[in-house]
């Protein structure tokens, strides 16, 4: 295997991504998946509910940290800086994970219309998570939903550029500058 | 008929949110909506090119409006501010409905996850095509992403207020005070 040698569910996160960019995720079953990654059918569905969780199969962890990184900032941080707590566990989580690979997530997930609603649906559910977190915190529930919305769309911004080829920084960094980018446009008159 | 009298279309679009809010959505038929409106299937067909399409049927022209709103404002202005305009048209166009009518299908799509989802594509086209008129004014990717989904924001969460029962203001008002609290959210440290 050379210099990554992963386990049966990174074998499989890969041999799906591999398969899903070269016929399409339509044209994919758990079975051929499973063949590629050199386990059988069964290992598949031990790991996976469906075809489809291979892609979001991370989303309940990611959600529960960026939640737990929000709810752990100290008592008296604004709205914005309690969801860069959060995007800041977000980063150091998602960073561990091969670049290469997740830009080849996103380019599978952007060519089929299902997946973009389900991974929008996802981006979704961590804005709710993060808006009621800030509640607890006795944030007002507007600014609550629009610092958490705010967040979510500098997570996914930077996300995409650190997957893209164009941005040679670590996720954190590129994080950190998309979230000063946020501030900027919105003080800019 | 009383105090309003709707064409075809807006009958149409009425007791399409009655029947959805009464059975779901999953559970009305077409044919039941036109024979619920007083009109004939093939009228309904005539209007609309499936039943979800009464949801999102206007979605098309308000992506319209809200990018010629953007791609009017002054060339001096701000990313933000030229999204401000875009949300000022979107505001005069979806406030010139009924507010019970909004509310009423707002609920119809939260019940539903696959509307939840086409609801969310619809926010993230709004977007998408934003930050595209943003960058044909000159505006960086990462500034032209970020103002357009907060701007993308601020309209969702504007309209939401504005349908439910706890905020009496006009559409327009509501918008532009909820884009005063991005910026407050965003500016506080």
């Amino acid at each position: 295997m050379g210099r990554w040698e992963p386990d049966s569910r990174g074998r499989l996160q890969e041999a799906a991504l591999a398969l899903y960019s070269e016929r399409g995720f339509d044209q994919t079953t758990a079975a051929e998946i499973a063949a590629r990654a050199g386990v059988t059918e069964r290992t598949f569905f031990r790991h996976f509910a469906d075809k489809r969780e291979v892609l979001f199969g991370g989303s309940e962890l990611l959600r529960e940290r960026i939640v737990s990184g929000v709810a752990g900032a100290p008592a008296g941080q604004s709205p914005l800086e309690a969801v860069a707590r959060g995007l800041d566990v977000a980063a150091a989580l998602l960073g561990e994970g091969r670049r290469d690979l997740v830009a080849q997530r996103q380019a599978v997930i952007a060519a089929n219309p299902e997946l973009r609603e389900r991974e929008l649906a996802k981006m979704a559910d961590y804005a709710t998570a993060v808006a009621a977190t800030l509640r607890q915190r006795g944030v007002a529930e507007l600014q609550a939903t629009l610092a958490a919305e705010a967040g979510m769309s500098v997570l996914r911004v930077a996300l995409g550029r650190w997957a893209g080829s164009d941005d040679d920084r670590s996720l954190p960094a590129i994080m950190t500058a998309a979230l000063a980018e946020l501030r900027a446009v919105t003080a800019d008159r």
